[in-house]
């Protein structure tokens, strides 16, 4: 998994049928001292994390497993909201 | 997910059996600012996306979900059309 | 999928029982005007495609299902010859 | 798989419930010699890697396999400790 | 796939069970003239692949399918070892 920062929304009107209802996150990858460190991504988010907060980001097709449904087209999703990170 | 921007057609007459009937769209990856940050890469659509719209991208073998059919040789796939993002 | 040029072919004996009699070929991603942007890569091809074609190559475990077997260890295959591409 | 250290760890109570349990470490990629050439990344652990120890780690969706559920959203799993490596 | 070169070994005594017995060899991905463009990484062989040998690397899930068994938490794998390779 990534660490992850929370820093916007996207709205998705037309999309297909089984992402209806998904909350869709802007994330970008930072490190364990909190420097993002990565590009603009997308994922599906169900723990409700807000903007700002620091998250646990699950990739590829191992994504679809947050939504109990091995049919849905995803391929980000957040797995965790972080509470604290210790890096020697 | 990426978010990308749709570029372009690509057309194959001799193709996979599977393909057949699908469209091919160029797409470069985006930030949420929309500015262009990838490389051309080519997805399935089935939503009707057009030429400068914005899209929401799946990759991977979570694309084939799209088709509903696990045995589809596709690893790129539009599944949002995207209305409008919010970055702080 | 990325957009790629053959480039070359690979010739291997000893491998795999599930590959013999697959044809490997070297690809290099190119972008929409042709220009070679990705490394040498080897994909698994079905359709003939000939040193210098432009093809349409899908990687990853989605692969797999050019060869109609979930069990296959490849993780690139050629799923299209591109006829043309338009990008504004 | 890549070659990593264990360099921290992630504490997340707020998260997937089949992530509860699970000991989530920080790791960096290394190369043979040792020298660290990767970003944070987090990988779940069930082997009890200490921080400062090298270890082998299995990313995508594979990685599930470590926890013998198909149904698992991880992307990342420490699958060995290594004892030692030779590189000419 | 990619082409590699076999570099060095990795010896893991305690690792995940499913892995027992599995020959790690360190690999750099190589282009098909022999020159080194990758970082050092681990893949699990079952040809007998010697130091300096170039092989086929299959990366991802699908380098499961080596060992038969969907439920190993393996994500590259020795496939093939290469007699020549031409390239335009």
């Amino acid at each position: 998994m990534i660490i992850g920062i929370v820093k916007g929304t996207v709205v998705s009107t037309q999309k297909d049928e089984r992402l209806v209802g998904s909350k869709l996150l802007i994330i970008n990858q930072v490190d364990a001292d909190k420097n993002v460190i990565g590009k603009d991504a997308v994922a599906v988010d169900l723990l409700g994390a807000g903007i700002g907060e620091y998250v646990l980001v699950c990739s590829g097709s191992s994504a679809k497993s947050l939504l109990h449904n091995p049919d849905v087209p995803i391929d980000m999703a957040i797995v965790g909201i972080i509470d604290s990170m210790e890096r020697t």
